[in-house]
Order: C-alpha cells, then structure tokens, then sequence
C-alpha cells in the first residue's frame, strides 16, 4: 500500500482527525469542526463569537468575490448608522410586527461609578429616545434615500453595506445564528414595479451563482411561501442549499418590497411628467451564515474541505525539516515553489499559497491544515528536493477515492504548471459531489401521506420532497403551515427553474401551479 | 487664453466650485467639501453620519492598501464582537478611569408595545449584566488572548481587526469626530518588551509610510507626551499632520502596552524554562478619521483632489455627448479610450477608470469630478475623436499652475503610454506641495516667550512650533499642560527622526533631552 515513489505510509493509516462522525451526531461533528478547524469559538459574550483567522479569512475571500459582482452590477457602497432611533421602526407597522421584538436596545450613553467600586449606567444620561442595534437597515437606508431621490433621473437609486448587524438570539449556533453577525445588505430603489423586480431577481440570480461557482455549493433559486416572507415585503426570494443532514440552510435572500417601506419614509421621485410617485424598492443579503453552509456542505470526518476559489492558502507547502544544516537547502527549494506557484493564476487571481516554516513535525502540520481543509498540501523531504519532485495531497480526495487517497509524486515544473488545473478541478470535484448528493436525496411525492411516510421512514438524514401545490393563502395556508410544523417541516420555496406542474396540489388537492420544497430547516 | 488645441475655454473662467474659500472660514469650507463632494451627510442619528459612495469608496482604497500591509507583516485579520460586558472594563481600572465614560451602554434586548402604539424597551428584557458597544476592543481580545496563548510557541501573537466602534461624542464633526466610525485596530502579545516595542515601532512606521505614501500626507512620527498617552499605556505613539489651518490632526496611534492589560485580561505563557510569564501586549489603529487628514491636505477652493493611490476613480472620461446619431461614434472612441487605460498599471494595480455616460452636459458633469477631485479628467468631444485626440485636465494644477491650469490635448495613443507615470506624479505633486507648506509652517523656538508671540500674532493660521524640551513629568509636566491649555495649544508629539538638541527647555530651563511640536489641535 506504500506509495513507493514518496515512500511515505498511505495517509490512511492514520484514520479521520476528528472524534465525531457526520453519521453519528452531525450537531456535535459540526462544532468540532469550527474548533479543530480554528474557525471561530464562543466569546464569552452571549450570542457572539469570536472569528479566527481561519475562519474569516475565508470570509473575506467570500467577501472580495461577492463584492465584485456587486460592483460589477453598478451598485455602489456606502457605510449607513450601526444605531436607528426607536421611532424609526414605529414608521413602518409591519416591519415593526416582524422585527422589532428581540433587539438590542442602546438607553444610555455613559457609565458612572456607584460609589461601590462598580460602574453602572448613568441616570444622569438616559437617552430621550432609545436607539436600536441595527437589526437590518431598511428604516435608516430609506430615510437616506428619501434625501438623496428627488426625480426620475436619480432612479435606479443602487445601494450595498457591508455592516454587522445584531438579532437577539435566545438558542445560537456559531455562524448559522449569532447574535451578531456579518452581512451585506443591497437596498435599491426604483420608479417602478418592473424595474424593483428586475433588481430583485439579478440579486437572486447573482446569489445563486455565487453559491455555486464561489462556494461550490449547489442551490434552489426560489419564492418563498407567503408566510415565510420577510415583514413588510410583497415578494421574499431565496437560495436553498441542502446540508449533508438533509437539511435546508436558507443562504441567502431576496426581497420585493413594493412601495411599503417607500410611503413609511417618503422615498418620492417626480416622473418625466412632473408628477410626485413613490418609488419601489428592493434589499437582498448574504451573511457569515453562508460559512455554516460551506462547512456543512463540504466537512468530512477529517474537518473541514475549503473550495479553492474562497480558501486563505489554497496550497500549503510543508518542508520536512529536521533541525540539521540541510534545512536550508530544503528551504530554498520550498521558497522557489513558492515563488513559482505565486506566479501561477487560478480563477483569475494569483495562486495563494503558504509556506508553513513553523518548527513542529511536518506530519503533525498536515493534520492541522487537513482539518481546516486546504486544498492541496504539498510535503517535500529532502528526498523530493534532490530530485526536484514534489508530493501532493488533494484534500478532495483523501478518502473518497481510495486509489488516489494518498500522497502522489511529481516532478516540481509538472506540478507547477498543472496547479491551476489541479484547483480548478477540485472546485468542480467539490460541487459534482454536493450536488450529485443534493439530488440523490431530493424525492418526488404527490400526496401529503407520501410526505409523512418519507419523513417517518427509518432514515437519519432524509432529504427534502418535491411537491406541487396550489399556492393556497389565508386560512387555507395557514392549515398547511400548521400540518407541516407538527412534523417539523417547512416550505423551502417555489423554485423558478422547474417542470411544468402536472397534477394537484398535495394539500388541497386543487390543480397545482407550481413547486414546493418541503424539509427540516436551519 | 483659449488652448489653441482643444478649442475649450480656460477652465479659469468659471472661478472656483465652491462658495466658501479656506482662507475666509476653513470649518465652513470643510464641511462643504464634503457636502460637495458627497462623501458624507449626517444621518439623522445623533453623532453617526451617512458614508456616501465617494467618501466610502475612499475609504475602501485606503482599506485595501492598509490591508496588505498589515498581511505582510505577518498579523492576521480576525472578528471580535461588538458587545462588551460591563465588568470586563472594570478589571483594568485605569483604564476604566480614561475610557469608560462615554459610552453606548445596551440594557434591554426587547421592545413592545406600551398599549398606547409605541414601542419602548421591555421591562421584563433587562439584562442582568449591561453590555457596552465597544469604544475599543483591549478588554475582549485580551480574553481571547488568554486563551490562545499558552507556550512562547504562541507568540507573538498577531491579530488586527476592521470594525465600527462607538465613543459618545458630544460635539462631533465628520469624519474626524463621529460617535460611530469605521476603523482597524491592531492587537499583538509578545514575550518581552522588546518584541512588543518592536511590534509598536512597526505600526508606527507603517503609518508613517501609509500616510505619506498612499495618502501624500507628510506626518510626523513620534512619541506623545505622558499626558497624552492612551488610558492603560506605558508608551503611546502617533502620526501627526498638519492641516492647512495650521492645526494637527493625530492621524494614527500605536501603543506599548506593557504587562498591564496582560495582568488584567491574565494574558500569561510559559517560558521555554517552564515559568508562567505575563505577555506585553500592543495595539495600534487608524480611523476613518484619515479621510478628514486627506481633504484638510489636499482639498483646494474648488473642492477634493484625491492622491490617486486611493482614487476610487484615477481617470473619468466625459464624452461631450450632443443627443445626437454621431453619439454612438463618440461613445465608442471613448469605450476604446477605456479599455487602453484599464489595461495599464499605476502603482502596481490597473489604472481605474470611469466612462461617465450619464445624460448631462460634459461641463456640467465636469465640476462634479472636479469637486470629488478625481486626478485626470478627460472631456472627449467629436473633434477628439477625429483626430485621435483627448483633452486632459489634470486636478492638481486647476489653479496651483496658471500656465497648466487648462486642459491639454494630447493623441489618445501618447495620453495611454503615459497615464500611469502621469498619476505617479500627481500622487508626488500632492505630496510636493503639502510637505513644502508643512515644513514652511514650522518654526523653531527657544524659550516659551517665543511660543506665546508666534502664536499670538496675527496670522489666521500660524503652523507649529518645534521646541526643546526637558521631559518633566508630574506636577512640572501638569504646569505645561495647563500653560499651554491657556494658549489652547497641545504638545503633538517628540519626533523618533530629529535633529539633535543643543539648548535648554522651554519650560523648565533644565538641559533639553528631546525636541516636541507644539501646535492646535482637532
């Protein structure tokens, strides 16, 4: 079983990093993940945590990415106030019903002693009206653009943050529900319905494909049911990804917002006929949830695998040193293959590649950046650079394909030069098999008993149902809602991309007009 | 007076974008600077402004740049939360004492309805422990430093964040003195004083080069006075510049910590002899304040002139569209014009150009760049584009130059070849002309009589003085401080990079140890 060009021992021997498998406690296996991974851990202040490096540096790969299709889409930054004024959210009937229950509430503005040795809030400096955390930024935004739109000639008014924003969280769970977290929201501002519309979907759209390409995680572009809708929108959209438990995570949405929120904080324009009109506006967001997705889409028993496109070091270069006078030459060669893999371009950009000169064994490294799931990893020994080799470790591979699980040895120039194709086809690997999972556990049914007994079959981590529906509302949806909730499920969304419907509605038995995803949820 | 070439007006004709000139009141042509230029706005929450896309664009440059050098000095971008408890301020009582004052203080986590239509904070959501938005973040990245080292392998230990923090602030100003506003802070543990003071010397001196290279900001690096020094300290160091009022603006600071943080927080290690040891800890940062730094410097009576290393646009071309078939042809020139441009490199990143189509005229749309100080201005009009022309208007010179003030034609291959040595030299020019009116404004004095004379004659905006000084400490240092304080002058800093000294203090006659500036201050 020795690979006998490394002649090193099949990384199998030492089998998966982890203490807890996907298979036997996905809850528990997820922690362990971010903790081993060194992604993110409590902070001792409740609901927030602490964002390693690891963690956010692919955070910030997520976010450079995201950012240029947003800039590339003529929608322009700006940064808008962390506090909105308590009366602010009165503005806005419906948005207040929805949202302004659990948030942090900001009543003074100073700390005095209490002649005790403690400090405590000052009496002296209460606020005449309380500010909010921000929850999300509709209110304030909207107030902004009610200054900044005066005429049709201001409109398509295209606005993004990048911000943190706080939602009082009673149960957390790092990164798919912080107290705070970190996001951005886009907020546009149209003249009419077609144009808000339009945004909406090419958010939508955008999202998707970032999911996709950037995060290689396949997902459902979709409506969201009537009561899944965000407060005050006239259309919620979202993208669906379904993690390896069966479960639904949300990763990201997108809101029609009608003219609601425009009569709420006078957001008027005067048309080319000089009449005053409301404008229809949009918000769509993203946020470190994603992360969640991304490690649940593609952790395995050994950690964590990081899409090359969003990984910090997408190749990690691990000199087997030994304290001896050779190190040198050893590092020499490491320093050249790095230089030449810098000056490599994967997806555009420049390789990213580290050399891990750290003192510790080489072999006790691999397994640090096994578990936080760099791409490849390179091990050279004295051996690999006398002969201008290199040994190789896909971490997409290191069990899925027992043939190739192992380390694999070039000559140094190969592997330089074929490094980019290497990271792309880990990208693709990474998607083909979320996906290919993601549809192997996606199932067809046409009545709801089907879905009762698919749900009740003896399966730990069923999947989702398709189904066709009739759209009902009112009492009728609210039924619906009701009987799905007794087995723990919910309507995902509507996918725009679907067959054509054919029979009834599961629920009401009414001829169906579209698709509905149903399953457990994040 | 007409450019012969380009056939255009002097731009002299229409004198000055603005209505305020900084000679007549420097505060009011500040603040419509930035109106004018639209960089910022007050929101309607009290001390928070609106970043708008030409100031936060800015900022996004200045972010990116400062990024990269923070990454190569090893130090790793992280996320701490916005919240912290109460009582993690009072483990470090001096610097309660400094700091915990004026602070946004969170006590409740829910509103409701108070039964007469308007929300206010739920009694029954009381926190039991206050939580305070941070003001800086020493007291939470030291708990997490307390967990993250535990040997000498652990250090030093590099971390820097980007986030919004929040100081109460009574009387505020854009930019430079907002309640909420957007900065990075760095946070390192070392083993002993001398890596951490080597660690607070390298901020230092990355600030230094920062400003003057990216921001063409001449500053002065130095250390400040005890009195001045950040709440908790041993040693604090700043960057200071001079505004074109004559008044300082501290611009960047970076502090030796000491073990007291390290004590309070309990950041320790084990030494390679097995003994527990405290950490010396740094942290150093620099705020959207710098924007305020960038439009003091090197904003005219016309409005902004941007340093094109942080230029969101380096290069706007107008077409001087006419409504007309021929339009299309212009536009195409001028798409063309684009391409070429975005293909060079300045300062080691494609030239960023913006093809401005909006409907409006090219002189009108003209003194709107003018104003956001975009360094090159192109205006492409029919006859250009027949003869392979552009029309450049270059904003340092609009007015610096008379001879150059106007626009020049030059053939559209030539402009491209040499664009990026053309915003190389403006970023130098900027630099130039600030670092010659900085050192023209200092003046040199040998005892305290001449400091009350410079600063009482009657000049609007005197500069600085560089005197020498003694370095008293307690109650001789309190009698400067308040001496000065009469004067409304505050000790800027004592430079790391000056002359030696040869006479005696100005305050106390006692043999000079040090030169120190002198000057008002924002």
């Amino acid at each position: 079983m020795h690979n006998t060009f490394t002649g090193r021992a099949p990384v199998s021997a030492i089998r998966h990093a982890l203490s807890t498998k996907r298979e036997d406690d996905f809850a528990q296996w997820y922690q362990e993940v971010i903790a081993e991974a060194e992604m993110a851990e409590e902070s001792g202040v409740r609901g927030c945590m602490v964002i390693k490096p690891w963690g956010y540096g692919i955070w910030e790969r997520m976010q450079r990415r995201m950012d240029d299709r947003i800039k590339a889409a003529g929608v322009e930054n700006c940064y808008f106030p962390l506090f909105i004024p308590l009366s602010y959210f009165a503005k806005e009937a419906e948005h207040v019903e929805g949202f302004a229950k659990e948030m942090a509430v900001v009543t003074h503005h100073r700390l005095i002693g209490d002649g005790e040795g403690r400090l405590v809030p000052d009496p002296e400096a209460k606020l005449e009206e309380p500010l909010i955390v921000r929850p999300t930024s509709e209110t304030v935004i909207g107030a902004a653009m009610s200054r900044w739109i005066q005429s049709w000639r201001d409109l398509p008014l295209l606005t993004n943050q990048w911000a943190n924003v706080v939602r009082w969280e009673m149960r957390t769970r790092m990164f798919l529900r912080t107290s705070e977290f970190l996001w951005q929201e886009g907020h546009t501002a149209h003249a009419d319905r077609e144009g808000a519309m339009e945004e909406t979907l090419r958010a939508l759209e955008m999202y998707r494909d970032f999911a996709e390409t950037e995060l290689a995680m396949p997902v459902i572009a979709g409506e969201k049911p009537e009561n899944e809708r965000f407060p005050g929108a006239v259309a919620t959209y979202s993208i669906e990804a379904m993690m390896q438990d069966g479960k639904a995570l949300q990763a990201g949405t997108s809101h029609y917002l009608g003219t609601g929120f425009a009569h709420a904080a006078g957001i008027q324009y005067q048309d080319s006929e000089g009449a005053q009109q409301y404008c229809h506006t949009t918000s769509w967001g993203t946020s470190t949830r994603m992360i969640g997705g991304l490690i649940m889409t593609h952790g395995d028993d050994d950690g964590l695998r990081v899409p090359p496109m969003v990984a910090p070091h997408q190749v990690v270069i691990l000199p087997m040193l030994r304290d001896k006078p050779e190190d040198a030459e050893l590092l020499a060669y490491c320093e050249d293959l790095r230089k030449a893999l810098v000056a490599q371009s994967a997806f555009g950009e420049p390789v990213r590649v580290l050399l891990d000169k750290r003192p510790a064994k080489a072999t006790q490294k691999r397994w640090g950046w096994v578990k936080k799931g760099v791409p490849l990893i390179l091990e050279i020994g004295g051996r690999d650079a006398a002969g201008g080799q290199v040994s190789m470790l896909r971490r997409d591979r290191l069990w899925n394909d027992a043939a190739k699980a192992n380390f694999v040895g070039l000559p140094k120039a190969e592997f330089v030069s074929r490094a980019a194709a290497e990271l792309e086809e880990i990208q693709s690997a990474l998607y083909a098999e979320a996906r290919e999972r993601r549809d192997a556990n996606i199932t067809r049914v046409s009545t709801f008993e089907e879905v009762e007994a698919f749900f009740a079959q003896d399966k730990r981590y069923p999947g989702w149902v398709e189904a066709e529906w009739s759209r009902p509302t009112g009492e009728d949806l609210e039924a619906v809602v009701q009987k799905l909730k007794a087995l723990k499920l919910t309507m995902r969304n509507t996918p725009l991309d679907a067959d054509p419907v054919a029979g009834d509605c599961i629920f009401t038995r009414r001829p169906a007009v579209e698709r509905i995803y149903i399953a457990r949820a994040y």
